[in-house]
């Protein structure tokens, strides 16, 4: 399976602990980026606020790694994204992190994300469905994929 | 003088970096909490929603610090904070981060933060008058330090 | 099961993010956070460095957490922590983080973190045997746990 | 005066804070990167390890910024670079932090770095002389921008 999207960085210094490695929270927020880099790809944004005041956005509900090779100051990273599963309002990510020197697998992770809303002055989040965007994205790939 | 507020702490692992030491950006998250304590001890918040929607906060409009030692993973840390002037509507804050082992100065910063509205459904913020509760605390402290 | 080790702290406004709530991968800090504080607890440090230069750390291997509720600016914050199992070298944690106020669970984690040293001047890192106060530590939790 | 550097970035979500902008101490860390970027062009890196376990680093004596428009989510950030003066092993750094759409000036800032070498297995840092490349490149701009 190849990748629905492939996003790079470089390590910052400040993403780096005192064991000389980029912290493991830091992995996190690289598939985050990479996550969001892909919403862009597709015009779409995670984070919309309308007109009206009302609110859109994608929090996570799950996530997690396995953290194999550590990353350090400087290090050109490589994220890959692909898409395990879309739900209604749904979706189960997976993420590859990869050095890109060596082509060395760092890290696997994965985590799920609710398209949800929060109407004009109110409190509540409520999930709604996915934007039809990227479903297709998602849709197109896979089929992609699925070519000879 | 005496500080107006003193806050303590730990350093966490994940605010050092490579360098074996806290990373420097870091250092003004410790004066900005310090003075987030120093408004919940008076019983206010830099950052209110009213029921109405509209919103209270206190954004800097400068920073800055000198460094002159470091601190490590697990140093006891003790911020001072001091009052240099009270305008209208801003602060400027004066900061003393000390290692407690030592009683090692680290670092000295200053910020100037201002009180900021936003009404309901507007998207401009306007400076506003401080509130009584912080003048007042200031200026009793300023007494005390004048008594003999 | 009551934890092995529980901590408080209050949640910083650098923490939140533009959706108004704590970024989901400072939850995993605040985690490593609690269980660095249990390790302090028992007169140990999750970093040290001998005198010859060597180095002992946990690094983690694995992480992941569910979100169940959000955690906001000046919310009062419990971690607890559980061992779940302990190997030769490795701990496998378990984490619960709750709000103070409505003792409200909001999320809910686990990290598998692995006992490592570094020789004098070596670059590779290799597992080694937990720390016997850290063991003993457990197995006297679970004693007290059998108890009628 | 042109910049000596120009870096540009995206804001990232979990850059933001509850009150929807870029966190102020965030800023410092672009300035930061965009420091490390400089270097880079060049050839050099502010963080290097000798084969016989020495270490040079750039560490930060004083950080210093106005800030004067807020930065949101996904904003394009342009980072201007410039060198106030160079001694024998300080640099004192002035930047500009843009955000790309309005070309609108969001923070001016200044930081003091200065060239520090650890020897082998020993704990003190002392400052050295710049690296010549830097100083070259430094002296090489400045004379372009004399040129009629």
């Amino acid at each position: 399976m190849t990748a629905v999207f492939e996003h790079r960085r470089l390590v910052a210094f400040s993403e780096t602990d005192s064991a000389g490695i980029v912290h493991f929270a830091q992995l996190f927020r690289y598939m985050e980026d990479a996550e969001h880099a892909f919403f862009r790809s597709l015009g779409l944004s995670v984070h919309t606020t309308g007109d009206d005041g009302s609110f859109r956005g994608f929090p996570r509900v799950h996530a997690s790694a396995d953290f194999l090779a550590p990353l350090r100051f400087e290090d050109e990273v490589l994220v890959r994204v692909f898409v395990s599963s879309l739900g209604r309002s749904s979706v189960r990510w997976r993420f590859e992190v990869l050095r890109c020197e060596g082509d060395l697998l760092c890290a696997r992770g994965e985590t799920v994300t609710v398209c949800t809303e929060r109407a004009t002055g109110g409190a509540a989040m409520k999930s709604v469905p996915l934007p039809d965007r990227l479903a297709s994205a998602v849709a197109e790939h896979a089929a992609s994929e699925a070519r000879p």
